[in-house]
């Protein structure tokens, strides 16, 4: 008797899980002002592997701020965007955007810029060329926009989506 | 009795594909140029994961402008070369060079410049000196050189290198 | 009869081994110059996967400079830090930093700057602030600086940290 394949299958993966994170962090150095945002946005435990920029279909994506499960050192997919302002009075915002469609899948965009409107305009721009160029109307644009604002040391402002957690036994 | 081994090995693998593809895009911002490119050179729906930039003995390398088979979002490791334009009479050169013998592998570099005669003059040199250090003749270089010229919008030089695909079931 | 279980798990791995190694090189172009400091660190045949850059608990950690093992080609996941001189008289340095504790694990830090010593206050200032934000004494800052002095061709300082190798038949 043949046994039951209970395998996975490329043809139905469990779903992935997508969540999409904002924060600001600051330190004496732009590394641990990057570092603090990641620890405000629950990924700064974690080996990160930067994608460009593809959201699968089937994907449940939702907005989080609870750290992700993981061991310490595990390899996370994501995707980022990140911007820094070390002077007095500098003023920096980093956003995703993003659409999405549960069966053809979506896109993520990365931008930076001097205001959130300017990084809005920008996400939009491209996430309508985008779809534009594939003859697709994917319908909805969602953003996560964040700033951060320099008033003595390094600042950074950091918009993450964590795709997937590796441990180093699966590598 | 012991059960023959099906199992992959290292030293017999299936050899990898490599396909190299160039392709010039524009849009309204960098991204969606670059994009854009990604979407004429047929890797535009995946997560790249740039690599840099060996080529593993007994791969198969050829030319290709066939969109890469894959589900949307599936990861794809890649070696890139991009440039951009975003200057009205601005003109940029994106290309990957390489050497390889089957036995041995192989190497890629990645270059740009203001023409494709400074690319092709920095990637005889990358290469040359790379081989040298290594004490092997590789023989012949291949290029693969595209130019963008802005005109109005930004645009983008794209040469890439496209590994291997792996899906999210298997992370 | 139920065969045992001799799968790999995840809180049972067999512990991951990071080899850290400086090198200098130069060449022709800053490329050429990056893989000659990538062969004399070791890891000049690999397709390096850049990680950021969190030490796994019960990681062996060693000082190295001998060629990591595996397949010309493979896949090297690596912690890095580069700087470049291309200007004859121009001197950067690069360094890595890290704290570790067996059980809690660590973190790496890169930086890159115009003297040992100002990498060296670099580090200790990120990673201070990063234990600090963490609540964790995670004691003694271990470092790996690098420097290199451009004359007449470009040249690179490398400091990089080996994670794991992973061949094209398990991507």
């Amino acid at each position: 008797m043949i046994p039951p394949d209970t395998s996975p299958t490329r043809t139905d993966p469990a779903p992935l899980h997508i969540t999409v994170r904002t924060a600001v962090g600051g330190g004496r150095t732009l590394l641990s002002a990057f570092d603090a945002a990641l620890l405000e946005a629950g990924v700064a435990n974690f080996n990160l592997i930067v994608l460009s920029s593809v959201i699968p279909p089937g994907t449940v994506l939702t907005r989080d701020t609870t750290t992700v499960a993981g061991t310490h050192g595990d390899r996370l997919y994501c995707v980022e965007s990140v911007a820094y302002a070390d002077h007095p009075g500098e003023v920096v915002s980093a956003g995703l955007g993003w659409v999405f469609d549960p069966v053809l899948g979506g896109l993520f965009v990365e931008h930076t810029g001097g205001s959130e409107a300017s990084v809005d305009e920008q996400i939009r721009l491209s996430l309508a060329d985008m779809a534009h160029s594939r003859g697709i109307d994917y319908g909805e644009v969602s953003t996560a926009i964040v700033t951060a604002h320099c008033t003595t040391t390094p600042v950074c402002a950091l918009a993450i989506a964590a795709y997937s957690v590796a441990g180093w036994t699966t590598p």
